[in-house]
C-alpha cells in the first residue's frame, strides 16, 4: 500500500483529486494589472454596491465559490463542504459568505497561505475517502485589510516602498474525486518560521525563511530537483522576498532561478506603484485559479508547486512589540 | 467498502483513530471551580510569569500540547502536525506557540467550536491515511478576549445577567492510528447559522440554532436517537442556550433532556458569580480533555457527543451592526 506520508512534512494523494474549475474576481486595480484576462469577473469599483468593504469581500467569495462549483455536477449545493479563510479578524468576511451559500463549512487561519492551505486539506477528505467533492477558498479585500492591519486608506498614509499592496479579490477551486483537469498530487505542510523580523512593512522578508524552509522541505521529503516543476510559485512575497527566497535557496545548495517565480510579482504593472508588489490571501489565490490553472489547462505548465505564504502577525503583537511568526504551505498541481 | 460519508453532513471513520492522552490547563477561576480535580496544571494567575495575557495563553497552548503527546511514542517531536486555534485576532497565541513546537501547523478559526473542529480534522488525517499521531488543541484566556471582543477587565464593566464568562484555559488531544484509548468514531460538520440576534451579549441563545441544526442532522445522517449516547455536550452555550437547545429539539420531536449537558455549565460553581456560566474556545478543550476524557477512560460513559459551538461574530460586525453567524461541529467518541 502506498505510504502517503513522505519524509519529515509531506504528503501524496493515492488517487489525486481532481481540480474541476477554478474561478477568480478581482477589484478595479486588479482588473488594470498583469493578470486580468484570467479573472473570471472583475469589480468596477471596491464597494460593489455593498455598504462596506467587509460585505464587498464577503460578495467576492460568494461569487468565486458558486462559480467555481459550476464545475460540480450540482454545483454549489452538491458541494460535501467549503474550506475558506481571510485575513480579517474572526474571518468576517468569509462567515458572511457562509450564512448564504448554506453548506457545511470548515473555517481555516492560514493567514495569505490560506488557499494553499484549503486546496491541501480539501484534498486530503476526498483522497481520505471522506468527501466527494469540496470547495477551496481564499480572499482578502485592499481597504478592508488596510483598515484593520494599518491605516484607513482615506487617510492617504505614505507608503515605504518595502509594501506591498494586499489584493482585492478572492479565489475558489471546485476538488472533486473524480472529472478532468488538473490534478493535486503531492503537498508539503509548513512549520512556523520567525527569524525575528518586527517590521509589517517588511513581510516579503519576513516570510522568506519560512518559503525556503517548506521548499527545501518539499524537495527533501519527495526527493525532487527543482526541475521536476515547470514552475514553482510562491504566494505574496513581492520583488524582496522573492530576491531572498533565490538567494537563500542558493546559500542551501540548490538553483532555484530558472523556474521559479511569487503571484506577488505577477498581479500588477510596475507603473501601478504597489512598490515590493501584491500581498493577502488573494495573491495566491487569484493568481492560481486564474492564470496558471488555465496554463496548466493548456499544458503550457504540466507541473507546478504552489507555495502559499502567510505573515501570521496581528495589530496586537505588533504593538507588544514581537517578531513576526510566518508559513508556507506547499501543494503540487500536475496534469 | 464502508462508505464514509453518511447523509448530508456527516462522516464514519473506517479506522476509529484513537485518542491516546489530553492534558488541560486552567487559571485561578477554574481551579476553584467545579472540573478543578480534572485539569492537569492549575495556573496560580492569569500571567503564571508572562508580561502579558497573549502570551500567558501560548504558554498553555505550548504545556498542554507537550503533555498531551506525552502520550505518543516520541513525544510532540514525534507529533505528525498539530492542528489549532484560539479566539485572538490573526490566532496570536496559537501562532506564538507553535514558533517553539515546531511541528508541521495547521490554522483553524471555528471560535469556541475549534476543539471539535480540531480533533474531526485530526482524525480525518489519520483515519484518510496521511498521518500516524497529531496534536488538536484549543485555547482561550479571559482578560484577552474580553479585552478584545468587549472591554480590558481593569475598567470593572458590568456585566449583563445573560453574558457567560471566557475560561482562561487549553485543551490538547493527541490522537494517533494506534493505541489504546476512547476513539473518533464519526463526525457532523456545521453550517453556519445565523437567526439574527445582534447581541454579543446574548451568545448562547445565537448559537443554540446552530447547535440543534448539527445535533439534529447528526441523528438524522447516521439514524441514531439521543439515546445512543451517554452524554451529548454542547460546547459553550450556558445556562440560557442549554435550555433553548432542548426547547428547539423538542419542537422537532427529540426530546434529549435525559442525557444532554452543557460544557458552559459545568466549569463554574453558580457562587462563582459568572452569571450564564463558562464560554470561549477552552470551555469545551477543558471540559473534554479533562472531565469528559477521563470518563470515557473509566467507562462511567462509553459514548459521548461533543459538539463544538461557535460565535463567529467581530468587533467590526457588531459595529456595522450585522448579526452573529454561528457554527456547531459534532465528534462521537466512544470506548
Amino acid at each position: 500500500m502506498l505510504n502517503k506520508k513522505q519524509g519529515q512534512q509531506s504528503i501524496v494523494y493515492s488517487k489525486p483529486p481532481v481540480l474541476v474549475g477554478t474561478a477568480a474576481i478581482g477589484g478595479p486595480m486588479e482588473g488594470q494589472g498583469r493578470l486580468a484576462d484570467y479573472f473570471h469577473y472583475i469589480m468596477q469599483d471596491n464597494l460593489h454596491g455593498e455598504d462596506s468593504w467587509e460585505k464587498c469581500e464577503s460578495f467576492m467569495i460568494e461569487w468565486v465559490a458558486q462559480h467555481a462549483a459550476q464545475g460540480l455536477p450540482g454545483g454549489i449545493a452538491a458541494a460535501d463542504c467549503v474550506l475558506a479563510g481571510d485575513l480579517l479578524n474572526q474571518l468576517m468576511a468569509t462567515h458572511f459568505a457562509m450564512r448564504s451559500l448554506n453548506r457545511p463549512f470548515i473555517g481555516l487561519y492560514g493567514a495569505c497561505s490560506t488557499m494553499a492551505e484549503s486546496m491541501i486539506l480539501g484534498g486530503c477528505l476526498i483522497d481520505g475517502g471522506f468527501f466527494q467533492q469540496v470547495i477551496a477558498c481564499a480572499s482578502s479585500h485592499h481597504d478592508a485589510a488596510e483598515r484593520q492591519y494599518r491605516f484607513p486608506t482615506e487617510l492617504g498614509v505614505q507608503r515605504s516602498p518595502s509594501t506591498q499592496w494586499t489584493v482585492t479579490g478572492a479565489g475558489a477551486a471546485a476538488i472533486a474525486a473524480a472529472g478532468t483537469g488538473p490534478r493535486l498530487t503531492a503537498a508539503t505542510f509548513g512549520k512556523v518560521v520567525d527569524m525575528g523580523i518586527k517590521d509589517p512593512n517588511q513581510m516579503g522578508s519576513a516570510m522568506a525563511p519560512a518559503a525556503v524552509d517548506t521548499l527545501y522541505q518539499h524537495l527533501q521529503d519527495l526527493n525532487r530537483q527543482p526541475g521536476y516543476y515547470d514552475r514553482i510559485y510562491t504566494g505574496d512575497l513581492g520583488s524582496i522576498g522573492k530576491a531572498l527566497v533565490s538567494q537563500l535557496m542558493q546559500e542551501k545548495g540548490i538553483d532555484i532561478t530558472a523556474n521559479y517565480e511569487d503571484c506577488g510579482c505577477l498581479i500588477y504593472h510596475a507603473e501601478q506603484d504597489t512598490h515590493a508588489g501584491a500581498s493577502g490571501c488573494a495573491s495566491s489565490a487569484v493568481a492560481f485559479c486564474g492564470y496558471i490553472y488555465q496554463m496548466l489547462k493548456q499544458q503550457t505548465f504540466r507541473r507546478i508547486l504552489l507555495i502559499g505564504t502567510g505573515s501570521l502577525h496581528s495589530t496586537t503583537s505588533y504593538q507588544q512589540k514581537e517578531s513576526i511568526p510566518c508559513i508556507a504551505h506547499a501543494i503540487a498541481v500536475e496534469i
